[in-house]
């Protein structure tokens, strides 16, 4: 049997931590989707354009990654894409009960599609995209927490070089 | 002794969850108040209308429950009904900590006023209103987590009729 | 309608938090029962008997309030006494869970018994008969943590009169 | 590539919890070791030799279910057998955090070896072996809850055959 | 040496839970600066002069205290200080892990600052900012939960004189 | 002022987090003391006199530290030792709960004593003493979690030299 697994996510940018998820998966999956959600009533600060386009750039060494978009109800997008496996990454207990209602909720709206957690890897359990937006927000150095396009364009987006970089 | 106890809310809209809530209070309280929080503040999908029209259809043939709608403070709502107790409906680790802060505000803020948490039953864990309408918005079939008059409203304001309902 | 709570414990020893539930308790109910387990399998500090005298003490001015012991499932005791409710009192988020579960058993084994939780008193949230025993034990100045027979049998079976109490 | 996991535990005694979890699995893994750990130091009610005959009669429709006993280090385990996945039920918030630790320690032994989080079905929230246990040694019915041979061993453990059984 | 800690915050408005914690960490810091985050992405009640003015009047007997207003990193600002510790009260679980992210945060961005959390005093540990702000747009009492100018400026803020002012 | 903190634990064994708390803390404090409960009611794998040792050859180049012995009352130890702080780290949520209401009861015991929490460095989040008995038990390398010496105990008490050892 061929195994899909589809991951899910704003991806408001990628950062490591997802890139990671993605790496661990692999070793399970013959093949990930990363699926981008396109939510109309969620603010973002990238463009879906833009956030395809760094998660492309960061992945492209994995031929067995595809990089999508989906708008609508994630197990219906799954069913659609023939994966039976939805990949979650998890760093902290606070995330753990939302990802379980989550995860409730997914299997009562379709039966056939499971959830599996990895966990991500030590070094990047304090990097979500919020807190390394925050932190880029006030010229904090985030090199080393997102990959190289992505501190880039953090950069552009917030109008500061920091002296690091230069 | 009469006992009233009030349970208060957004109901936007009014879960399988909450009319649970409410028939086991009536095995513990003489009359239960349910009562809808007018709060300009926070914005809702349904008017406290609608929310009131929804929760009247799911709940009337208990003669023993009064839907309410309340501004300004819970304890003096409560004090004003000649409620002692507000009555809390409990499904997640995560609320637990947000209604025990809130519990000890309300009993600083009027002593003679307690609030008693009942469990969710089961198969309700999961079905918080913004979960459910979150789904809805994807096209999500909701039956079956809410009474057939709220199904019926979320897709009309969804503007879609799922395959299941024809 | 008669409502009668079964109030179930340890009660090794019995500390001011759990006579504060029952007080609040008796708000909501006709009548009380605290049942102490006889759980042979499980170490104590005081036998059943001494248990016993210490919460008859602590709540002789309640006429309806009775102090039992019981063996054997929780909910069929509860059946035999012809009370519909379980209380439990909650302190903390720790415990949140274990009762979630310990609820979700109990109504497994018996849907017509449900669980209601009350929100132990502010100033009890550390008084755990444990976490008292230990200061007690180490002659740690108890009082005003629970009743004063209890203090005084905890200070015969330490052995230790501390010089606040000369 | 051929997927390996292994599903480690005490199973004292297995559950339809357990069950579920190695069903589930089977989803994503070409074949799962149930590997029971032989641990001196920890009390069991029930012999390994009990404990795998009870697996093995609740998995023995699965061809691809190897049934396992190991002692000293699961990571050195798991490579001896090539599998380089651990699978994990999770059930609680409770459970998350020592799981995770869990996990950490095992990834600082050996890199290779990864873990991955399996939600269990929601009607086995609440059964975990321990509180089966308990509840199986007042009396409590617990059919339904674990393999029917499960159900019997533990009537005999307990000398007790409840009503339901006649 | 001389030890001087950030203690940084919104502080909209500051509360006698705020207060309690630098009076607290006077014990163990020679000087304290509270330093209010300006932060034009949050909406707050009141502006960041009318906090400042706020928190002068509630910790003017003490000479050690000084009050800021900082933009931009927390780290960097600390460095310019020359204070080596960031401190920060804690009052619930909830809020525990934010603290746990944001400490390992600033720690990467600055591996020469630490973070040092002290206990709010027991009876604060449900006045946060945010709660009072509710209860004072209700009309609730929020006197002794907050300094003397903040209970009124928040009536002024709400229009509300209650009663027990009069 | 001088200010002196008591760090106390069991230290069965102690471990690099440990250290890396004594290290931060001396940031903060003059003096620190290392201060081992000697708790006869709780089974240890070393003896106090062991845990001593192995506490002063891994702390021996500060100084400012002191390594001690203590029996009773945490609080009253504190007092004769003429320090005001209790210095405490922290690693994880679970445990966050039960040093919360630690640190409730020390408050109430004696109100000039209070509690500092410290974050453990990152790397150290999961090395608990008993995770890491438990995996030198199974013969699993520990080195880099203990301080050198901990690691040739540890190994001469469960009999085994690894590998990586020779």
């Amino acid at each position: 049997m061929e195994r899909t697994a589809i991951y899910p996510g704003s991806f408001d940018p990628v950062t490591n931590g997802h890139v990671d998820i993605v790496e661990r998966g692999l070793k399970i999956f013959d093949k990930i989707i990363v699926a981008i959600l396109r939510n109309p009533a969620k603010e973002a600060l990238f463009t879906v354009e833009e956030r395809k386009e760094m998660i492309e750039t960061s992945l492209n060494k994995y031929s067995n990654v595809e990089i999508d978009v989906f708008e609508g109800l994630l197990v219906d997008y799954a069913k659609k894409r023939n994966a039976g496996t939805i990949l979650r990454g998890m760093r902290a207990v606070s995330e753990f009960e939302y990802e379980f209602q989550l995860a409730l909720m997914n299997r009562k709206l379709n039966r056939e599609i499971q959830t599996v957690f990895l966990m991500t890897g030590f070094r990047w359990i304090f990097t979500s995209s919020s807190i390394i937006k925050e932190a880029a927000s006030f010229g904090g150095n985030i090199n080393g927490m997102v990959p190289p396009l992505v501190s880039l364009k953090l950069k552009e987006k917030f109008g500061c070089i920091t002296s690091a970089d230069e």
